[in-house]
């Protein structure tokens, strides 16, 4: 692999921007001082306008994992109920992590096809659950939920809903007005395209009310909410340099504008969906609910994971996902998120068209760039 | 304060050598991708040089704090007791950690006064102690606590011994024969002069044998072990940029020689106090006890911390830490560990006489750096 040279097409972590690189170059900076403080509240307010909600943020040096479990270890107790859901490999981790701390309700289901509305509105009208927890868009098997109909269900039900959204977030439209969930989690290496090993919360007031404050000292949420709205701080050594690529990843994403970000990623993943077409390959995930940040696509038989996903690598440079799981072998992810070019894009396909051809796959060349160039010609 | 070119003199964050700043300046990483379990097999031998032991070891994408955490949370449950030990803000933190868990018994000491062996024997004589948990460095006060006499105690009653090394470990001679501890945690901001955001730790079979696995879901002690002794890999997606520095900086301290670093470390320490005493001004902790990676100097009468330190930063670039808590405003501390050098030194205590006398207090001029001057000259 090249590490300085390449097509990185993974959903997380994505390509990071040499602006975003060069701003962790710094011998060392004090985290007390007066110039970090200024940067943590750079981010603090980017981070706002990420989430699109004056709701208090908080970060969090670890990974989405980490931001995860913090919305969850701080919200319920052995006492207290939450109900998760899993539709793949990241939203199965909701109920695992809630398994440490209480016994949840975890409603499971096939991996491609959305969270089962119908159950979660049973389960919440029994009314004894405190929480509820859903991955927004799940990468394992790229595919986006419907959230909504969950925001909905728990205002009705007056329950805090968890929202994974760390391939979500600054990728999809997740408005809060709309999703209505109270806690949102991100992570910087997928949709702002920084460096991996930070997490962000957004966290409603309803939610602030109902946290516990003695379950967890690292991962606890109040501290790290306070520190950050009250002192431009964190209550523990953050990871410097990280900070510094985070809000500079921030800043590219306002100067883009987060929604002309969502709009180009919207239309990069029709453009890779016609492609794939072109192909005459399929998606993994049901075509209702496929995700706009990262698209899941069935091998043709006979393609060997292995050899294509080696040969785009050692012949052209090209970095696709394999799959996990129950599906490995059978699907390759393609990420479009963060700052994922038009010509990111135009490369990859010519490397899987050259890829596929050489390994006996019928295909009409350039059908699928063709599909990429119409949808770049298109988008304005 | 001039990010790019000062004297920088905390004890932790330190100094960062432009070699392990280069490290980090990768477009990105496949984090499951060949290339970076090479990076990952890399760094867990380079630990276990560092901990100079076989032991299994982890690296957890967080803080120091999150290190700790990661030895408390895995050890002790509601029915298990531990015995922590505080002088200082980051041993106080051990108790505070532990009250998350379990109801330690907490020994705390004044500030700048060792670790209570007696208490700690007569504590450790009852047999209701699962764990022990002592600060070895603490940074706060620098003060190096006594804990080979606590690695005896443990050995006798056959209790875990987490040995709190986050300042000391690649900076003080912490040889784990002579202090016997189960657990040693290590922060990559300190001694090893990375950035900040990874914690280490180095796990005896003894403890291995002993951790739970149901207690955390991030910090899950033995999930991180095995997959980096069986994969080479983390459980969770790491900081990929400080994994990348990490290497280097442990590759640093390879080729410098961990007895190397040390010896000098202990040679600069010398040196520092030496030129405290140049000065005229005290220690803030018992002498017996002070520290070799970092040095606390009590405030001579009308010194301001304030103006002594913005003046240290505002017109010579050189960053030195003030105090916290209790001793806030009457001490500021020097970090001379990680790649601090001699010539770092000599600056420093050059514009500390300038400000100082400045500032009224009556010096010669010259003198502290002569003692360290003198200190170098002896140091082969």
């Amino acid at each position: 692999m090249d590490l300085q040279d390449n097509v990185f097409m993974l959903p997380g972590p994505v390509k990071i921007h040499p602006r975003v690189l060069a701003a962790m170059s710094v011998p060392s900076v004090a985290h007390r001082s007066k110039d970090f403080s200024a940067v943590n509240a750079e981010i603090r307010e980017l981070l706002k306008y990420l989430f699109k909600s004056e709701n208090d943020v908080a970060v969090m040096s670890g990974s989405g994992t980490a931001g995860l479990e913090t919305a969850i270890v701080n919200l319920v107790n052995r006492d207290e109920k939450i109900l998760t859901t899993g539709n793949g490999k990241f939203g199965e981790r909701l109920g695992e992590i809630a398994r440490i701390y209480t016994d949840p309700t975890d409603i499971l289901t096939q991996w491609g096809e959305p969270i089962d509305l119908e159950r979660i509105a049973v389960e919440l009208e029994t009314g004894m659950y405190k929480a509820v927890a859903v991955c927004h868009n799940e990468t394992s098997t790229a595919l986006t939920n419907p959230v909504e109909e969950v925001g909905k269900l728990a205002r009705k039900h007056d329950v805090i809903f968890i929202l994974d959204g760390i391939t979500s977030v600054g990728g999809l439209d997740v408005d809060p007005e709309r999703i209505g969930a109270d806690i949102v989690v991100f992570g910087s290496q997928k949709c702002i395209a920084a460096p991996a090993g930070l997490a962000a919360l957004s966290v409603s007031d309803r939610a602030k009310e109902v946290l516990h404050d003695d379950t967890s000292y690292y991962l606890n949420l109040n501290k790290h909410i306070k520190k950050l709205r009250d002192g431009d701080q964190t209550p523990y050594t953050p990871a410097i340099p990280l900070h510094l690529a985070l809000r500079e990843a921030l800043r590219m994403v306002k100067e883009e504008g987060i929604d002309n970000r969502v709009s180009k990623i919207a239309a990069m993943a029709d453009a890779t969906r016609a492609a794939v077409k072109a192909l005459d390959l399929d998606l993994f995930p049901n075509p209702d609910y496929a995700s706009d940040t990262v698209t899941a696509i069935r091998y043709p038989d006979g393609i060997s994971d292995a050899d294509f996903r080696g040969a785009l690598l050692n012949d052209y440079n090209v970095i696709v996902a394999g799959a996990q799981a129950e599906i490995k072998g059978k699907v390759f992810r393609i990420g479009h998120m963060g700052i994922c070019s038009w010509t990111d894009l135009v490369a990859t396909f010519g490397a899987i068209e050259a890829v596929l051809t050489r390994l006996g796959y019928d295909l009409e060349k350039g059908a699928s760039v063709a599909a990429v160039v119409d949808a770049m010609t298109r988008f304005e």
